[in-house]
């Protein structure tokens, strides 16, 4: 893009649309927080990718489908905004496969990328330096302590139809896979990840 | 949005503003086709999802982890521009746990969102009218028709190291799971999906 080519005028109409793409782009005000970490820092990376993300894919075994692999595209929450702590929650209805998979076989995983924050420019979505995380583990149902983490990030949930038996899910971190860089996938084991905090 | 705020000079802005949103939400240049089909065709919606991505998490069984389902964020491609075919192909490396995964388990799933095409509106991620599909089938090696297709849209894959070794990699669709609005899954087989052409 080059700003050279433009008025004073169209000045003002940059400001307004880069206003309006945050808007697009965040969701429930959240900021994108464009600093992101230093790659090298795996911990604070994967945090960071976890903590500022509002939706990913869950996977369960999908044992009517010949006990395939199934991915879903889901909401979640790691925390009320600005603490998260790095455990993805879910709020999933028993009508959806995914939940039923999830009762019959605890095995799962939870596969982010860093595409949706806007922060990996113009590289290829499967490029390294965009990053993506895969948090491998047991997924099951949750006392309430996920809600507000959840409500607080997406604020529609709380409204859905009760007939639908929504209830709280969540993820035991077994494995993480990331990648952020060059060089294949980041050290990281789950102690470094969930105890990580920003200093 | 209220465009009833915004002055003559604010409406300049705000097509300034959309131009620069649809440049930040494309790949190489395709357009994000705002013009979605209508939700109760179920191919039209799905084939355009498919199309329209160039980005979503491909699935495979990960032995050395228990047997776990593996989500890992992938580009694919089904097809030269405007030509889509609504079969994806894929482009990885044996460095990748995913190539290594399919080649000996070929289960595996797709999974795209509706986000990421900027078409949802202010809704939640997880809200059925906010789309989501995830094809299932048995995922293999490609000979190279697949190739022309990757390149096309994902134009770096032809500089990454060969020393790395990708290869295209396709995934045969034996099923299709499609939320696009409320009422649960849609009804889309196989041959719907393929056979569907724009007229």
């Amino acid at each position: 893009m080059k700003l050279t080519i433009f008025s004073p005028i169209s000045l003002i109409s940059i400001s307004l649309s880069y206003y309006l793409l945050l808007l697009q782009c965040t969701v429930d005000g959240r900021s994108l927080s464009p600093s992101k970490p230093d790659p090298k820092d795996a911990a604070a990376y994967a945090r960071w990718l976890v903590s500022h993300n509002s939706w990913g894919v869950l996977n369960t075994i999908f044992k009517d489908l010949g006990g395939a692999p199934f991915g879903n595209v889901v909401s979640f929450s790691d925390g009320l905004p600005g603490k998260g702590k790095g455990i993805p929650y879910f709020y999933l209805t028993p009508l959806d496969p995914t939940a039923k998979n999830a009762l019959k076989d605890h095995r799962s995983s939870f596969t982010l990328s860093e595409v949706p924050l806007g922060t990996c420019g113009k590289v290829d979505p499967e490029n390294p330096t965009c990053a993506k995380i895969t948090l491998t583990g047991k997924h099951s149902k949750e006392a309430e302590f996920g809600r507000n983490a959840l409500f607080s990030k997406h604020p529609e949930m709380k409204d859905w139809p009760q007939g639908h038996k929504f209830e709280v899910f969540k993820l035991d971190i077994a494995d993480i896979f990331l990648i952020n860089w060059f060089g294949g996938p980041k050290p990281l084991t789950i102690d470094q990840y969930l105890h990580w905090k920003n200093e």
